[in-house]
């Protein structure tokens, strides 16, 4: 285990309904701290110009990904317009095991799988303000049409649905709130008891 | 419940070993969330030249006190140099209806009646970086003889035993680094989604 959070690494879930903002704020996430990992997923689909395998992606045949499936070598998976995505358990052990923390990207339905399979994970939701809201930002980004718009409200009133089984509701009303706040969960879980492992008999010995 | 918070109000308990910066630590917190309100407790020593009663202390004779403890109207009480101290249920069921989080600084055997009487009060325990910086702290504020110092680190050691069972272990290593821990778990427990009551409602309402 690493000297440097001197606990084990802990897999921080961040989902979020399309338009709450959530990877503005993983990316500020990460800034502050440059020590949390980020999960490469597999994946099934193609390698696209400037991606690289491993960094980007593993990419991996169908075959390949079904026999991890089968094998239970899976974390999570799911199929998005026909291709297979999915996160290895070996990934987040060896992250556990080496005390990295790690942050994961995922939608709900994989996050789900997690909560099965980690028990150790922090799920955190990302919650816009209200619809309305989320609706005006769908709208200002300027590339999708009303049609696909509707289908996100509606997906994202299923994904907050979803939402009451996270451990932490982060509303991102205001971009530096919210930041403040993810933050303020990653060091407040840091100083869970439950991970301080040896800390007390060191202070103590 | 206020709409300031939109929770109900968190109780923080705070404990920590003679030494490991806890009055400071405190303090900070109260100057950065000036709504945190802090618990007037009961006790039956006399009041002191500039104290006030309702502000320091809620100032009882001490068949007031007893009177309370056979009513079970107190949430932790204990006797300290021969006086009687302890915390009102109604102080705390009243803050947490009204959506208000208070911080009480109390002992580890306070906390412990409390972790039984209070549900969801969040426990913070404030560590030292070791038992030497304790007895080094301890030494230069030049108040204490030999005596005081070999019991206090004595007292230190049983308190950090048991740490444990609190919800974080906070090391004050340094003021600044273990302030925002501290402030972070504040706002970190505001997020939880246990305490989100009809936010989600409100979103896609």
């Amino acid at each position: 285990m690493s000297k440097q959070n001197q606990h084990e690494g802990i897999l921080f879930v961040v989902s979020a309904p399309s338009g709450a903002g959530k990877t503005s704020l993983c990316r500020e996430l990460i800034d502050t701290f440059p020590e949390i990992g980020q999960s490469v997923s597999f994946t099934t689909r193609s390698m696209r110009a400037g991606e690289q395998d491993g960094v980007d992606y593993h990419f991996v045949d169908h075959s390949c990904f079904e026999r991890m499936i089968k094998d239970n070598q899976l974390a999570e998976w799911a199929q998005v317009h026909g291709n297979l995505y999915g996160t290895a358990l070996t990934t987040l052990e060896q992250a556990a095991d080496q005390g990295i923390d790690l942050l994961l990207d995922i939608d709900y339905q994989g996050a789900a799988q997690l909560k099965k399979n980690c028990k150790h994970g922090v799920f955190i939701f990302i919650l816009p303000p209200d619809l309305s809201e989320l609706e005006r930002r769908l709208r200002s980004r300027d590339t999708d049409n009303d049609e696909v718009i509707r289908r996100r409200l509606e997906a994202a009133q299923e994904e907050i649905a979803q939402a009451v089984w996270y451990d932490y509701l982060v509303v991102n009303d205001d971009l530096t709130s919210a930041v403040d706040k993810i933050k303020s969960i990653v060091i407040a879980e840091r100083c869970r008891s439950e991970r301080s492992g040896k800390l007390l008999q060191q202070i103590v010995k």
